[in-house]
């Protein structure tokens, strides 16, 4: 119950462990062919979208190495430790770079950026988390990216966490870059990530002065259109990669997002229902990925983490870096049921009460039951 | 019978197909100690030794992306494909790239060298490939190296298809970057990549204006000293590749190498005996990993190949790019066996019968028969 790696379906797991076979064949072209296509359903794009083996971070350096020069200039959205990362990753190629952050556990409103670009210079990009998996909340990308889209910055959004299971609409709501990974919604081991790459993006690529070449837009987009991928792509992942995406558009995104979207709200009023507080206040601010939870006074977080796991065998995240101490996360991505989410907060309570926490006796059970019924 | 991806033993196909575990977790961390201290054995090197959730170019940008500065010179040896992919990874670094290549076929001998590096002012870095998979050579890299680490240049070696199938001996040979891949003779699918990294290659890369940030050195360094990696690694493929070490430490690496020259040179035998050309003609320039032939007179190695594949369903590799039409190429890489190429020659003889090929009827299947049984 970590928001990723999440559980893998038994049929992926089963394509996965296929003898390889040749990557330059016909069988596989045909294979990349389908995936090439399912992909710009799940990315909500008419847009190309590139596969890398690589983890999403891989696909985050895609992104900036593909068009910053040293010296442009690059506003970075920092909600939580993904956020940073994009700052980060920026900052090593020589870029100049500016940061708009907020409390951990709060979101930039449309506000707040809208004050910052009309103090400042225009950006070369501006960079968004969507859903960040460190603190649990989700930022308003719509009403962001629609600010974004009326000046000449490229808008890049990491949407790890958020792919399959929010709704996340790069045409409609003009991202120029839009990436993911693996291990999340898309109910994959970690190994692949995703590159969705607008026109305008791409444009701004060709005058890109040290592009990335293992990640390079142009011998990536080449391939693409021959149903392939420029160097050895990790092709036990790619069988897998095809299962997931067939189970993904026969189930629907929209019945996807539905089902992340009721696992989080019913896991949210369990846990107000215990008297836990939760780091994300606003209902309107949750990310459907994962829910932080501020531990009851006097018992630590990794004293929960463990109970649950020795006890229980059920394994829950703690917060990183300096949240590691103040709160534990439960992701409800990916190939999660109701039944995951009882088990996991009944264990929860049980695990409380031991540790010498005292509320209303099974009443984080009692009412995620009730908020699982409704449709 | 490709060179790569091989074939994968089945206990490492269930490793593979484990539910993910949480990476950041005690259990990963043992698994990720166990693992470190393995590739050491394979790379023989007491140096670190990174995983990469890459294929193997993400490795060689590794390399690269990690040291060179725009305006550094570098010289890179091509024999081959992945000889010319160090050259474009640096030309797109900035960097002023020399190359010194040879006939496809043949290797670049240390004579070649010396010549060129007494005409030329002191490189940075110089690139070699140990086996070239394209051409089926192997170039004497201990001679090479011993050249090499009379300069203050850095010695970067491409090993992808040459680790575990070849003696390659980082620390007695004096390589400063030794990379490779996970589908070649690791027995692994795709999806992995290994850069082992010398105390003189570390420094360097401190001075780097623009390192990768995905492949960066530091970060992968202090990772790898809490025995984890700094981003999300391909979890199923690093369960696969514990179960590969440790058959690999089983099994010793004399007895790989042994195992690999003895097929390679069984199969050279045999291709000869059937009146057969081999691409390279010199026995002490042939790759263990990879053997290149060049079709009879008037048959086309893509009709051999599309025989072989209908009819026996054994897949052989093309030439690539220039030698496209010149040559076929059958792996001897990884997890192949003595019955592997039996079949293999067997199906060959009636293929290039049907053909309308003539030469002493199975005198290939005996010749490889008779030198197999040799110790």
């Amino acid at each position: 119950m970590i928001p990723g790696p999440t559980p893998i379906p038994q049929s992926i797991l089963k394509a996965i462990a296929r003898q390889p076979i040749k990557h330059r064949s016909d069988e596989f072209t045909s294979i990349m062919q389908e995936i090439y296509t399912n992909l710009k359903y799940i990315f909500q794009t008419k847009n190309d979208v590139f596969i890398f083996a690589s983890s999403g971070t891989g696909a985050m350096c895609g992104a900036l190495e593909n068009i910053l020069n040293p010296k442009d200039r690059i506003l970075c959205l920092v909600t939580g430790k993904f956020g940073e990362r994009w700052a980060e990753i920026a900052k090593l190629r020589g870029a100049e770079v500016d940061i708009l952050s907020c409390n951990f556990g709060e979101v930039i409103t449309p506000k707040m950026l809208q004050d910052h670009l009309s103090l400042h210079k225009p950006y070369k990009a501006i960079t968004l988390t969507h859903s960040e998996t460190s603190t649990g909340v989700a930022n308003d990308l719509q009403s962001l990216c629609a600010i974004i889209k009326k000046t000449e910055s490229l808008c890049i959004v990491d949407g790890i966490s958020s792919i399959c299971a929010m709704p996340c609409k790069m045409d409609e709501w003009g991202i120029d870059i839009l990436i993911s990974g693996s291990q999340k919604g898309l109910m994959l081991p970690s190994g692949l990530s995703f590159l969705a790459l607008s026109a305008k993006a791409y444009e701004i690529h060709k005058k890109c002065l040290f592009p990335s070449f293992y990640f390079n837009f142009s011998l990536h987009k080449e391939a693409l259109k021959k149903n392939t991928t420029p160097f050895t792509p990790s092709i036990n992942l790619i069988f897998g990669l095809l299962e997931s995406l067939r189970i993904i558009k026969n189930i629907g995104l929209e019945n996807l997002y539905h089902k992340h979207k009721k696992h989080t709200f019913a896991l949210r009023d369990a846990i107000r229902a215990m008297g836990l507080e939760l780091f994300v206040k606003d209902d309107a601010h949750a990310s459907y990925a994962t829910t932080s939870i501020i531990p009851p006074n006097g018992i630590k977080a990794q004293d929960i983490i463990k109970h649950l796991q020795e006890n229980y065998n059920i394994i829950i995240a703690s917060g990183q870096q300096e949240l590691e101490e103040k709160i534990f996360r439960i992701g409800t991505l990916g190939y999660i049921h109701n039944e995951d989410l009882i088990q996991t907060i009944t264990a929860l309570e049980q695990t409380l009460q031991s540790l010498g926490y005292k509320f209303e006796n099974k009443i984080g059970t009692q009412t995620l039951l009730e908020k699982l019924k409704m449709p």
